[in-house]
């Protein structure tokens, strides 16, 4: 059996890929790529399919493409991992300083039902809410909307939110050590607000992660929604076969 | 301290936060949200708030809004656990049925140089390249595009594509068991091509996944590139503050 239907824009958009990896991995040390004819080269492609390529790469954010002057990287990606948790700045540790505009910073006596549900807290319950703009090396990397049981989220508010992470504060200010986090990753475009505050295009490509994070007993203290540009950012994860003993307990934790 | 610059967008994209975890979460059972005001009281929120929150989940695909009729669920997200290393077609089992349609299943004879590095073939090596549009119930859910190590994928060439994941077919031809797959999850925009295929909205919100899949004995055998529907898929995770013991050697591994 050999089938094919292969059309241009499939082959643009498999030579897209491979660039796109090379971006991720930092291939291009010095911020500038290779010139059509060594990428078409290189990759095994037509120079028709690279310029293409090239093309969608500059409809996502990742490179600019100037006559004559070549095609330079516009922003590395950054990876986070998703086999431990952790906040931004601890991850982004190495890339840049991590800064943190505090938008929101207050108790809400009566928090939402859906936040007071989510947080095990009683209808009608305080709880404290932030919202933070985050900054990677001066550029915009995510909106954070993030909801606290109000024990846990009271001594924040005195804290150094514009450059610590939440969890670092809440284990240094709480004494308790936190546990683990159920996450939920979505992928959705830039509505005008969010695109403003992130200074991307409206409509542009970024991750909306849906986190719980929980203290060792498995009390939830923390709900968030992150916002992050995803030209500027990737998850990572290994993966394997059978699944580690450790999370398959986990996932029947989780499904409480 | 009490800060607070909470804008009227930034309200509705609250609400809708709340709005998209429910549906990924399957709470509308019926297919039908409650009316403007049954969720502005449930949510704590304002009807205004409520109605744009609800213009934000239209636009990303999720819900149909219909005068008189009320507000739909188009369609349920999946979520896809990144637990354990699963085809898609095993993760989705129990929320409809997987099929494939081929596109490409071919011997290349000399694949692109970037394919049989990734594959750690030698340069000029042949490889098999494999491109199927899924479908979870009949709709468009994903564009796999597949490169394999030759003597793993020339036996799959013969077999159902059509029903099977490639990781079983993997397994049951070759009598190897997988080991384990480092992946990279970018969130992207669909270009014409791919927004075709999909059928979606030029420019809707895509998961690209870039996954390297290897033996146990740590050989890379499948590239791939997944790119999936961002209004019907998730990805989730539980993540430990510590990290599983067995993460941090897997990461070492990962590393090399």
């Amino acid at each position: 059996m050999s089938r094919t239907v292969t059309s241009r824009a499939e082959r643009a958009r498999q030579v897209a890929d491979v660039v796109r990896r090379h971006l991720t991995e930092g291939a291009f040390e010095d911020g500038w790529l290779p010139d059509e004819a060594a990428l078409a080269r290189s990759l095994g492609a037509s120079r028709n399919a690279v310029r293409e390529a090239l093309a969608l790469l500059r409809d996502e954010g990742l490179i600019t493409r100037r006559r004559g002057q070549g095609t330079r990287v516009v922003t590395p990606k950054y990876g986070h991992g998703l086999d431990r948790l952790a906040g931004l700045a601890e991850t982004l540790t190495g890339y840049g300083t991590v800064t943190n505009e505090v938008r929101t910073a207050r108790v809400v006596p009566r928090a939402p039902v859906s936040i007071t549900e989510r947080l095990g807290l009683p209808e009608g319950a305080e709880a404290v809410h932030l919202e933070r703009l985050r900054r990677l090396g001066g550029a915009p990397l995510s909106v954070d909307t993030t909801w606290l049981a109000p024990d846990i989220g009271r001594p924040l508010l005195e804290s150094d939110l514009a450059h610590r992470d939440v969890f670092d504060l809440i284990e240094e200010t709480s004494g308790f050590r936190l546990g683990r986090a159920e996450i939920t990753v979505h992928a959705v475009t830039a509505d005008p607000d969010t695109a403003r505050l992130l200074e991307v295009a409206d409509g542009a490509a970024l991750f909306a992660i849906d986190r719980l994070t929980r203290l060792p007993d498995g009390r939830p203290v923390d709900t968030e929604w992150l916002r992050v540009r995803a030209d500027r950012f990737t998850l990572r994860a290994v993966l394997h076969r059978g699944g580690h003993p450790a999370s398959a307990a986990t996932d029947e934790e989780a499904a409480r």
